[in-house]
C-alpha cells in the first residue's frame, strides 16, 4: 500500500447550483486526487448540522418518537433532535429539541460523536447526544409539521423494532447503536 | 394522542430542480400534510440506493477501509459498499463491491435491514449486508478514485476507533452498530 496515495482531495472550484436556504443546498466540487487525475463534477449536499438524542428516563427506558418523516415515506420510530441553528452550541440544540418534542430535560448530558451523513456526498452532520434521567418538565411543544406519539422503549424492545425494520433513519440507528455498544458508562467522546 | 395525525404525508406535486445522472438528483415536492396544511417546498434529494458490508474473516477480524472520502473531507474508517446499480439485486451488489474493493468473498450473508440516509430529506438507503467466513480470493481491484488501505479489525478495535473518531460515516456507524448489538447470530431481517 502506497500511503502517500491515502491523502485529501484538493477542492480547485466550489460551484453553487441549487439553494433553498436554511435548509439545503446543492453544490458541485471540481477535485484532483493524489494522483495528479481531476474530477470535474463532484456533487455535495450541504444541510444545517443537526442533533440526535439518545435520552433515558430515570429507569432506563429510552425515549423515542413514532412519527411520519418525509425522507423516509411513512410512519416510523426516530430519535428526538433536530437542526442546530446558526451559532448554536450542539448540546444546547440538543436540550432545546428534547424539551420542545418531548418535554423532557435533564443535566446530565455526553456527546458520543459527531458522524458525517453522507461519505460521499456530505449531508449534514449528526452530533449524538446522550442524555441521562430525563425526566418530564413542560408538555411537548414541538412545530406543526411534528405531530408524534413519544414512545418509551427498553433496550430489548429496540432491538425488536430494528428487527422489524421499524427503526430505519440511518442517524437513528447509529446513534441508538453507540449508546447500546457504549452501555451507560460509554467512553465514546470522539470530537 | 390523536393517532388519526399519524399517517403519511401526500405528495401533491414533485418537481425536478437539479440532475446530475446517474448520481444525484434534487427535487422540490408540494405535500399536504393530515391536517390540511400544505408546503410548497420540501426538498428531497436522490441517490441510488446501496450497499454498505459488514464483512469479517473466518476468524471474526472485521473489514474496515482506510481511505479518502469527499463527503466526509478527511482520510477515515469506512466500511466496503458502493452503489447499487439499476436492476441489480442488493447482495449481488454486495458481493461485487466486497470483491472489488478487498478481493474477498463468501457465501455467508444475511440482510442486516435497509436504512434511509436521512429521515427529512431521503439522501437514499442504506442495505447493510453481513458477510461471514470471507477469504481472499482475489487481489482488490477497485476504481481509480478509491486508493485505500484494506484493514482487519477486532470488535475491541472498532470500539477504540469510534471513540477516536475514526469511523464516522454514519452509514458505517449504523451498520456496525446493528452487526455487533445482534451478534453473529443475529435475527436482523428487517426489510
Amino acid at each position: 500500500m502506497n500511503a502517500k496515495k491515502l491523502q485529501n482531495w484538493k477542492i480547485l472550484e466550489n460551484r453553487k447550483c441549487y439553494e433553498a436556504p436554511p435548509w439545503i443546498s446543492h453544490s458541485v466540487h471540481k477535485v484532483s486526487l493524489p494522483d495528479g487525475q481531476v474530477i470535474d463534477d463532484f456533487n455535495q449536499v450541504e444541510i444545517p448540522d443537526y442533533a440526535v438524542v439518545v435520552a433515558t428516563t430515570p429507569g432506563g427506558l429510552f425515549i423515542l418518537e413514532r412519527q411520519y418523516k418525509h425522507g423516509i415515506g411513512k410512519v416510523s420510530l426516530t430519535l428526538p433532535g433536530g437542526t442546530i441553528n446558526a451559532g448554536e452550541d450542539p448540546l444546547d440544540a440538543a436540550k432545546r429539541e428534547l424539551l420542545e418534542e418531548t418535554g423532557l430535560a435533564t443535566e446530565s448530558w455526553e456527546h458520543l460523536g459527531t458522524y458525517v451523513g453522507d461519505a460521499n456526498y456530505g449531508c449534514g452532520r449528526a452530533y449524538v447526544l446522550r442524555a441521562w434521567n430525563a425526566v418530564q418538565v413542560a408538555h411537548p411543544n414541538s412545530g406543526d409539521l411534528e405531530e408524534m406519539e413519544i414512545v418509551q422503549m427498553t433496550k430489548e424492545e429496540i432491538l425488536e423494532n430494528l428487527v422489524l425494520g421499524e427503526i430505519i433513519a440511518v442517524a437513528a440507528v447509529a446513534a441508538l447503536g453507540i449508546a447500546i455498544i457504549g452501555g451507560n458508562n460509554s467512553p465514546f467522546r470522539a470530537a
